[in-house]
């Protein structure tokens, strides 16, 4: 392994550092917010890279990038890596970034060293996956993987009046380049991991094994509205003090079914909102994810009957109502084993995981097989300045999505297909097990 | 005692129905405003029917109308009862106004049977005791109570603009009747309990020993923003799990300490307030009720304790800070003892109570022996148009008034210091016991 080559950490650092330049902000952090002038000269840099490391560069419709370096065979099924260039207002220089710069080393490394691989393998930066100024994100691998129509897409009106399409003309990147023109065979994306598990367990690199379904309910407890001196307490139908015992409840039993869901109460109300008044109506949200389907089920039967149960308790009459819902995404078992091994054979300390948050691989992983490497984030902090991993994480991880990259191109379609069935078949019980 | 006058039940039913003609609303309740229109008829019609009944009618700078019948003895130590005419927006028509009409009742029950008392009597209506276009309430009795000075009293502006002094001129009620013309020996007022506990306990008549002391409290509860997802449960520091615990967990406390305390979380907020992302920071009001200043005392160390400990378990700072005190008030142990011992020979099911809500006998108290009766109020609804309570409770309530007014009124001030006297002895022990 060691005769293999490695990135170069220096100038990897370099280019993150040139990017952090364009829309930098005082503390370190970065505003490059989608389609703002910011974007124009952040892509304009990108492209200028790409195409002095000998890449052809293209941008389709959606405004996405593809650098793509040729491979040995003449068939366009190529590897697809990357990640996204945008930040949000106060977002930091890693987030998406180290993704789509890694992609680009990865490149320059391998034509360092003369490596020429089978197939070809392209870097991509989508657009607008942090979806700050034109809300939702994830617009352009949506649109990439079929999950967003391009006529509605640019309909897409931002927080300041603009809309998608005319500020992607305006920065001139509204491209044709087909989606037929790229069929990836596989798309792997390296990104910080915008938690704390890799810090907390000492590990430098996480495959990421899915991503968390998510569910959203809204609860609301209906009580009577009455006065604070002259009610008796146990004559109130106080909305909030049911919501205070429910909402506590529900998350003891559901860390007793499993510490690692997740489950946030993140909007609250309580009405009248008067101090001197037993509030007689409150409601609030919860955000719940896990990686099983079976346990989100479980779960919610659960969340259901402690709601139903406290309500009747309390005087207090409970209703509990599923707004969304959003199944859980499993990566490619071939390729997270593919990634597991380069990371052993590599001497990174490495932990499989799932992810609690939605990235552009999400979509792909709808059109093609797809895997994410995490490395640390510091404190788990992203989405805010102070976001920083240490050097020798980001080394470790360009290093092994290099190492993966160059393994995928050099596969065939068959030992790719083998990994795959075998893994389907022990899958199985698993799944019902859970 | 059955050779007492009582009151006539028809004729006060009959008057407090032609009262609530004025501003009438729909569902059988009242909107009629302190210095509104409705504010002045009702003014015009009680003060035709107190001079009717034989009454000299005055009125004082803050607007309150005084009606008063002579008593046999030249001097100006009057008995004073009586209440407040003016509504909530979507008031009943018996909050305030029953005490008002029911003493102008005692007054012409004691014409009817020709019965002249020592001392004279007054019926007063007091000047915006809602407060609910001039905030805040209880105007004409802090007025008269030297708590809130005239030329501030005239400078309240209005939900609609206009100012409290300009609104009385507008409706012709700012006399010139100076308080020291009229230096009650005592007041005692008649209202509904506005509360449940009587209708509960199946009691007629409730004697008021004192009001409530009300402390208000912030709490502030501070984490840390982080994402919904990426964020395992173990390393959150939320703030509104944080919130939900203490809140319920001081309520349980102060439940343990005495049930009777009043404890309500009326306002509440959580930020960002966005469903997938752990709120950073939380706060919430409490309204803590309680007759007893020491158990005050001693449930704000519980509060402070409980919000402390639980933040250090869940990783918040936390703040609690008071943001009022108004001190229990206790009523006039003699008129109370009177009030108790003439509902027992009137025959009338009993019991002492202390008042959760204000009332102009708050003011009062300052200046004057004062002392309150409550009749039950249907399922405790007040400042709502169900407002009701049943005729018999009326009726009972205004006998058990006529005959506190008509004994206070014969009785000497020499009587009344000795039962004063007598009850302080016997109330030290119990105050330090608490």
């Amino acid at each position: 392994m060691n005769s293999l080559p490695k990135i170069n950490l220096d100038r990897l650092q370099a280019t993150i550092d040139t990017m952090a330049g364009i829309g930098a902000k005082e503390n370190g952090g970065c505003c490059r917010i989608s389609l703002t002038d910011e974007d124009k000269l952040g892509r304009d840099q990108f492209v200028t890279w790409c195409r002095e490391a000998g890449c052809g560069v293209h941008v389709d419709a959606f405004g996405n990038i593809f650098a793509i370096r040729a491979g040995s065979r003449p068939d366009n099924a190529v590897v697809l890596t990357g990640s996204h260039l945008d930040t949000q207002p106060n977002g930091g220089r890693l987030d998406g970034i180290y993704g789509v710069l890694a992609g680009l080393e990865v490149i320059r490394t391998l034509n360092d060293h003369g490596v020429r691989t089978e197939r070809a393998i392209a870097v991509v930066n989508w657009t607008n996956e942090e979806g700050a100024r034109l809300s939702p994100g994830l617009t352009g691998s949506s649109g990439y993987a079929g999950d967003l129509d391009l006529s509605l897409a640019r309909r897409i009106v931002a927080s300041d009046g603009a809309r998608f399409g005319d500020e992607l003309e305006r920065i001139g990147y509204a491209g044709t380049f087909s989606r037929r023109a790229l069929d990836p065979i596989a798309y792997v994306e390296l990104h910080i991991e915008q938690g704390p598990v890799l810090e907390q367990h000492e590990r430098t690199i996480s495959v990421v094994e899915g991503v968390q379904g998510v569910r959203w309910y809204e609860v609301e407890l209906r009580g009577s509205d009455r006065h604070a001196g002259t009610t008796p307490m146990a004559d109130r139908q106080d909305s909030f003090m049911a919501l205070a015992r429910i909402a506590q409840s529900m998350r003891q039993a559901v860390l007793a079914i499993d510490p690692d869901v997740r489950f946030t109460v993140g909007r609250v109300s309580v009405q009248p909102g008067s101090p001197n008044t037993v509030p007689g109506f409150s409601s609030f949200s919860i955000d719940l994810r896990h990686q099983s389907t079976g346990l989100l089920n479980r779960i919610e039967n659960v969340l259901a009957a402690k709601a139903h149960a406290i309500g009747i308790e309390e005087g207090v009459e409970t209703a509990i109502c599923r707004t969304m819902i959003v199944p859980p995404i499993e990566f490619d078992k071939s390729i997270v084993e593919t990634v597991v091994s380069i990371a052993q054979s590599a001497g990174c300390p490495s932990m499989r995981m799932n992810s609690g948050a939605m990235h552009d691989a999400c979509r792909l992983s709808k059109v093609t097989r797809t895997a994410m490497i995490f490395v640390p984030s510091r404190l788990g902090i992203s989405h805010h300045e102070d976001e920083w991993t240490a050097p020798d994480d980001l080394e470790a991880g360009a290093n092994v999505l290099l190492r993966t990259i160059t393994s995928l191109a050099d596969q065939t379609e068959r030992q790719l297909n083998v990994v795959a069935a075998e893994d389907v078949i022990s899958a199985h019980p698993r799944s019902l097990e859970r």
